[in-house]
């Protein structure tokens, strides 16, 4: 089972955006680029990351490569949520106060819900009062539930802590996104597997983050559920997220995630962070 | 004065997407690489863009860089069009057909009237009869002008034809934008200067396309009336196209632009093209 | 079988705008306005007209009342297309033409596909032609069909264009709309019944409108099939569409299909018209 | 100068949904639709409206009646916030609670920033507190305030304290919004002018209920400073808010302010609300 620990120490990233790409990950640019590629994310490249993924989530995933966080969070999230949704989410969290509205923007309208939560992570119990209205043509529809892992202040949210706020999203019927910008740090520093720190604990879809820990822009979008991806495709081409050489975006996740360079990276800068 | 040319060949361009960057370009990003940069297009690589691409201008432009040519077609439209605008284009050009509705997506539900041109390229006279209905509430409002150079056909806009199209939209005071997706083919081709290709003809704002030419995933979106500049850098960042590592797009840019990278290669495709 | 004519003369419609309501209608306001009512379309005369519209059209139908035929068909066309969806119409048509993109608004940027039609009318054939891309990412995705009936020229579809039309539609997998801002009129003119004139001809759903013949403000969604209805009600609070008072819309329709109110105020309409 | 009261009572609106219209109100209906009227507002009895608002708010106003409040908030708020906008608002109010996220759509994606205030009505200092963030892309843009008076909770805001909102937002150069629903009753009770409630205290734009006060359907959107009307119009007409037999809300509006009928219906509504 999870391994849970307690009094975790806060872990500070001013330099994440700043630094540049990794070795492995600029060489697996130049690679991609020697020879031609089929475009739009039908390259071998990019068609193999699902099974590269779906092996580090010991389950069956579908990855859309995209080469913004911020995309991949408000993409993610209008899968899940109608123009009048409700997304409940810390009040600190990146998808509310830094994203200049984009979750508003790709879902056509739908409102985040302000959670207090306690050190920059929301809790069960709070999620819990805050849903109401369903049904009622009146009110903003309760949809989803975005939770950061690192959250905006540094800290993971614990195994049992994201089970039991899955675990109230999943009894209202809503879904469950994580918001993984930081995911590798979180995984490193809970010690714990990639599937356990999502789909094991009720996550239904990751932004998984690459850019903050070693790429020059990628992230993707992981389903754990493939009955969520819906229109995805459409609304990412729609978007202009669909880029015409894809390829270079997942070369450098498959750079990222192979060899482990990706937890590599995290515990380097975790210890950074510390001191 | 333009040199007008007669006879002038469509050039054809099955491989642009699938090709690679070019050298230059990826020596940039290596170089870009190496230090840590300001995020968010606020380091020194992005910034003297705008003095070089004004110089390439032969004006002082506003430039936007960004990853996408929908992204950067989309954005340009969004900040001339309003919700209720018609944005008045060739029914095959890109915008229209191949962009899954990005520019309504981000307007919020402008219409594309779709003109029928002759080869591939709309014809003042027939922009000049399809707008109609300024200032009655019923109607969707007359508001922008689309080209795309080298056309969809891959015809190049002769420069007196740009001039007139222009001169029509800025009669109705409609603004002009240009699709230059194919920018660099379309100048080799016509043998003019850029600013004779855009703002000397009545271009307001440029999608300046460079990863078809040479580039991984590099456009800039460039005003030549800094008025129309508006929300754009909000809209961007609201839509995940304001990337944390900008420099390493600015970087292909300029490399691109520098040693005229840029027209070689443009040359290059268009000897391959007409082959 | 339905009833075909030939050479039906085309009816005038100047006036049906300007003119005010007739005496059932303005009754049947004053009787609403005695005692209070559940509102938000609670009360019972708007629970009524589900029945009394089952009965008009000889199958159960779902009916929600509204003041605006703008509405009406934004809102119809909202359940039935995606933002990347694309609508089929008549270049004349009310929702392409008359309506300042309300279609656009509702859907969040869906594309109406103009068909040139004859007469005013589309055809079986042009849509079949028109219809294309679907399942792939770059373009907009067929999606629905919209018919007017009597359609902006003053003519009908006879049923059985309106069966091809459909047909072609169907085996698509697209939707069938119709917009009868002046159904009355179309009904009388081609002797058929309501069901005849849409579910029987392949209508999935329909904007009922009355406005235009004897009432004040008042049109109704209707749909043939209820797994079209999807959100429409949260999409018509969110608009300003579910009116407080809405037992006065609908006490409205409730005179107007009552005692053929509706047919006796069209057969006079008719008849004023092709003088 | 203002008259500042001091333990003013809260008013119980149970039924203000539920009742009819008064008489005036059903009479101008009756008379209105008597004779042909020009469609869309270009009537006598719309266009006098602008002249008869000015005199009650003795200040040139621009005026659209619409039939539905949440609509006249929506559209009212859509002129003054961007998509990327915040719009500060008590957490218990009406557009944020009440009107499934129709703000949101109407402005493309706005952001209602709940502030707690006390007793149901927002403070200038939590207002103050709560404005960041000005010019910085990645957040969402300060844009408009609204207050609702009477507020939720039955109170009114007293002169003073609407002054010294207004003057927070103007001093950020925000826009400020008052949701009228129950004017007439916030009127009555503070025992003021229509124009001390509102421009004298720096409201910049009004939505002005009746239909709770003894109308069927009307409100009216009420502008005190011409520039913010902006495309109001346009997104009137795409919203399916510009009623083509507009005279008859107008009607109701028009008999609601002529012999102080709205004011003696807002003083026994507030009578028996205090029983």
């Amino acid at each position: 089972m999870e391994k849970i620990k307690t009094k975790r120490e806060r872990v500070k990233f001013a330099s994440d955006n700043v630094a540049g790409a990794c070795p492995e990950v600029l060489e697996a640019i130049l690679k991609a680029n020697d020879g031609d590629r089929a475009p739009y994310g039908d390259d071998e490249i990019s068609k193999n990351l699902q099974d590269k993924f779906s092996e580090i989530f010991e389950k069956e995933v579908i990855v859309f490569p995209t080469s913004s966080g911020t995309a991949a969070n408000a993409l993610a999230l209008s899968t899940m949520t109608p123009s009048f949704g409700n997304i409940y989410c810390h009040k600190l969290s990146h998808i509310n106060v830094d994203e200049c509205g984009a979750p508003e923007f790709y879902t056509g309208g739908a409102k985040l819900v302000n959670l207090n939560g306690v050190n920059g992570k929301i809790t069960a119990e709070e999620l819990n009062k805050s849903i109401s209205g369903k049904g009622v043509v009146h009110h903003t529809q309760p949809s989803s539930v975005s939770i950061t892992q690192l959250c905006e202040t540094g800290e993971a949210y614990e195994l049992d802590e994201i089970k039991k706020i899955s675990e109230i999203a999943h009894n209202h019927k809503l879904n469950m996104h994580m918001d993984g910008a930081r995911f590798a740090n979180a995984l490193v520093s809970l010690d714990c597997s990639p599937a356990e720190m999502t789909w094991k604990s009720g996550i239904d879809v990751l932004s998984f983050g690459a850019t903050k820990n070693g790429c020059l822009a990628a992230e993707a979008i992981i389903f754990f559920k493939p009955e969520l991806v819906g229109n995805l495709p459409f609304l990412m081409k729609r978007a202009g997220h669909l880029l015409s050489k894809m390829s270079f975006v997942s070369a450098q996740l498959d750079a990222y995630i192979t060899n482990e360079v990706w937890l590599r990276n995290a515990k380097h800068a975790n210890a950074m962070g510390k001191n």
